[in-house]
């Protein structure tokens, strides 16, 4: 169940005064970790103009977008979502039971998600029953679902390039 | 080299009224993933507390220590270090040479990290050579060093104990 899948990241309960930094760690994760896109369900400027920049500069394809319609985004997805939460079935046996869905819909919420949720998604998933971050989760289950093969892709229409280095940086243009 | 190694998380740059809510996902993802300890390099009580508190809930053995001379924490390891950074090399790539350390540092910085931790560091590693976020890259390192065992591991003294579920939350005392 590798490489074949496009992910979408919806990202819940965002409250852009409290959540700024790690809703934009959840969103530069999807983007580095091979999602297609992801989705906020609500308005934040700051985020919105972060991640496009790091898209312009590091390449795509990646697109953020505001839904706050977000119980029509779950439900009317066209493939298989899975909701993160402590509480769910453990994310490799849920992954590998999925047949390569064409499209997957990951959900994460900031802190206290609403009880719907878990209904409303095809699974909920654990990355260990343990509490932990958001942020680490969406990597595991996104390693699990894409393999690490698009941390190293070469992304489309970037200016600039980052060569693996020993010891520094070494930043170098794209062309 | 997966299972043998007892991972010690080094915390830089740690500034406790900007990083609380980011240092605390880096503390708890190290003790859900495996690690042994975390260190920091500012002192934070807030922080200490809440994750004593979690391993006290959901057990251990993990602990939290703040040692703010970190260049030594870094130069007397007495096994490798890894520093997490966009930089660096792929960590797959650094995780497949090594050779089943018994005791690796993994040094993660918040935003800017002194030019010294590129020397002090025996490795510098990034997890995709792409903006992202210090807890994706410690989640998808210790995956690679010690592989998903830990998340699903029966911890020691543990109050409670989740189980996982298809739906909604299932939290159970853990005698």
């Amino acid at each position: 169940m590798k490489g074949l899948t496009e992910v979408t990241v919806l990202r819940l309960g965002h409250r852009p005064r409290r959540d700024k930094r790690l809703t934009t760690h959840v969103c530069l994760t999807a983007r580095a970790f091979g999602a297609r896109r992801i989705l906020l369900d609500a308005p934040d400027k700051t985020i919105v103009s972060t991640v496009e920049d790091v898209t312009e500069r590091f390449g795509g394809p990646f697109d953020i977008e505001v839904r706050e319609a977000w119980r029509k985004v779950i439900a009317d997805h066209p493939g298989p979502s899975m909701h993160l939460t402590m509480y769910g079935q453990p994310h490799t046996e849920v992954v590998a039971e999925l047949d390569s869905p064409e499209e997957l819909l990951i959900v994460l919420g900031a802190e206290k998600v609403p009880r719907e949720v878990y209904d409303l998604a095809t699974y909920n998933v654990s990355v260990g029953n343990q509490p932990h971050s958001e942020v680490a989760a969406l990597a595991a289950v996104m390693l699990e679902v894409l393999g690490p093969g698009p941390l190293t892709q070469k992304r489309t229409g970037a200016e600039l390039r980052i060569e693996p280095s020993k010891r520094g940086k070494q930043v170098e243009s794209a062309d």
